[in-house]
């Protein structure tokens, strides 16, 4: 079985699967507790927290733990800028929840203007700083996109819209970003940022969100008072834990030098495949997330032969099976046939050579079996 | 060690870890993912749901998965009640997660009333239907409560609430009930119930929302349609499977006439202790928590040199240490003293007679010394 798709990840690495097991059976008291067992619990989110903030050049009191990226998103969007007096510019290239949720607010009557994608899957940042004026408070774009794997200039980005309008919040959703590019939030300039615990190693169900220390956002829960009076709720101490323990070992297999072999090995298999069109920057990218089109064979259907065939790839995005469409691809300019036909191939600090070599055979067979198939 | 607190409960069941351990390292697939091993996990959400439903005797497309009850009770007071045209009566005896929301709702200009308590800790139900009028829409009352382990009569609340108004919703917080005590939903009565995982032995970080069929609640996280659109984000898989499982392992340990056995040889116990004073109702309990002050001792005091001798006491809401003094206390008529004397003795169904009477010693001969030392 290859697994190549990043809307699963890589399975939850055994030393954090050993912390975790340990808050669950040892220390599992209760972090407000004020007894020692408690405190001891207490410290053990807080050492996570500081791993958290070294990984992103923050402060450890900006790091606040949530139950996943989608409510850090909604949590930036809701509290950082539903404001009836200004307005937001979100790029079309958003994960679904951020795009969702800045749907919503427009369409609850807020001021939410949507900046276009270039072709090769960037945000346009001429487009998205013409849409920023005095009232915009709030600018979000996606760090790198979990459809093409390209990252955006957030430093660029916010220095322009910073020029424009000094007092404009940028967010970023830092999913696909986090631990594989330049994640240095001082040196991005960024004032929210959005990470999720299971693309890096740790569980499903454990995110944060970063929230500049000069900038105040309203609480997303309300109750007894956790993650300073932000975000109420007894903290979820396995998959914090999980998350910095994460940090640790993913850092420790993660080779960018590797990474970037095995992308250009993989785009030189794909090209030689006759029908494939690889789509998005293949420069500014991470090169851990590979989007592709076989424009009139069915992603749906090449998705399945590859899966019998033991070759787990992506389509669309996993969060989004649930809409119809592909709103990212059909942004950057691709036909119809080319969206329909569009699969995803992500690597992992762990796929091997031989890996790519073979999913990139059974891509070319089972391609030429559905071309010849649809077109006799 | 003995372990007496309920704000930390018992440690996540051997079997429960087991399970979860599999969702981390084999069924580690997004749910949302369209092969079969994404179905697959998808499969095990489905089939917790259908376990916590049953265990409230409520339909599967009733339950609705979430990181915590504190969430649950958020999202069910901002999306069901949130409506300047109408009010909500709140009980004074909730726990922090529905009080602060509904304190923060009232502070932006919500009517919300609420409905003071009786001596014995239960909530005053003529007052609380006095305050109901033809536009409330919404009445919060906890299940048992987290400070007094005393039961309220949803039942009789709820069939009083809707003769007054047939359109009000009843929700309540079954944190402390579930499993614990009658959680017939449909017996009851109620609209909306919150659960958590955590208090039965499944990890933190899971809960539960119950939305009955025929009420409409507004989504709580946009993005990729997760939880039938209502919740999004990748689905806690770990902690929703533990929380399934955890409901089975609890339900084979948990003896209510041992408790009740146990909780009256408590009582026994700390009767014969001088200078303490039993806190509620003690018929109508789930007899897993057990408030006692002793006015003119502190009760920090007597939780720390109570876990210096290994017995590990709570105190106030371990989720409202954040806070100070003990709203719910104040509420019930108990003096200054009283307030600040108060602690909380957590059975569980695994705790054992001997500990019972060894944290009872403890406590005698902590009283005596601190009584002998403050008077003195």
């Amino acid at each position: 079985m290859i697994f190549l798709d990043n809307a699963s990840t890589t399975r939850v690495f055994d030393e954090v699967v050993k912390r975790i097991n340990s808050t669950y059976t040892e220390d599992y008291f209760n972090p407000s507790a004020t007894y020692d067992k408690g405190m001891a619990a207490s410290a053990l989110i807080e050492c996570s927290r500081q791993t958290v903030a070294t990984a992103l050049n923050a402060k450890k009191s900006e790091i606040f733990f949530t139950s996943c990226a989608t409510e850090s998103n909604n949590w930036a969007l809701n509290c950082a800028f539903k404001n009836k007096k200004g307005n937001a510019v979100v790029s079309a290239g958003e994960h679904a929840c951020v795009y969702e949720t800045a749907k919503h607010l427009k369409d609850s009557g807020y001021d939410v203007r949507f900046a276009p994608l270039n072709n090769d899957g960037s945000v346009n940042i001429d487009a998205l700083v013409d849409l920023v004026d005095g009232k915009t408070n709030y600018v979000s774009v996606i760090h790198v996109s979990n459809e093409t794997g390209v990252i955006n200039d957030l430093g660029r980005i916010s220095t322009l819209v910073k020029a424009k309008n000094p007092r404009t919040l940028i967010h970023s959703d830092g999913v696909q970003a986090f631990l594989k590019t330049d994640c240095d939030l001082r040196r991005l300039g960024v004032d929210l940022y959005s990470i999720s615990g299971h693309k890096i190693g740790a569980p499903k169900g454990v995110g944060a969100l970063f929230v500049k220390s000069s900038v105040h956002i309203a609480p997303y829960l309300f109750g007894g008072g956790q993650e300073s009076g932000m975000r109420s709720g007894t903290e979820n101490v396995g998959g914090i834990v999980g998350l910095g323990a994460a940090i640790g070992e993913f850092s420790k297999v993660y080779d960018a030098a590797k990474v970037k072999k095995l992308y250009l090995r993989l785009l030189n298999e794909l090209n030689k495949i006759e029908g494939v069109k690889i789509i998005g920057d293949t420069e500014r990218n991470t090169g851990l997330i590979c989007c592709l089109s076989v424009p009139g064979v069915r992603a749906e259907t090449l998705q399945s032969v590859m899966a019998d065939d033991g070759v787990y790839i992506g389509r669309g995005s996993a969060c989004s099976s649930h809409h119809s469409g592909n709103r990212v691809l059909e942004n950057m300019g691709l036909k119809k046939d080319e969206v329909s036909g569009a699969v995803r191939i992500s690597l992992s600090p762990l796929t091997s050579e031989e890996e790519v070599d073979t999913a990139c055979k059974a891509l070319c067979k089972n391609i030429k079996d559905l071309r010849g198939y649809q077109v006799g």
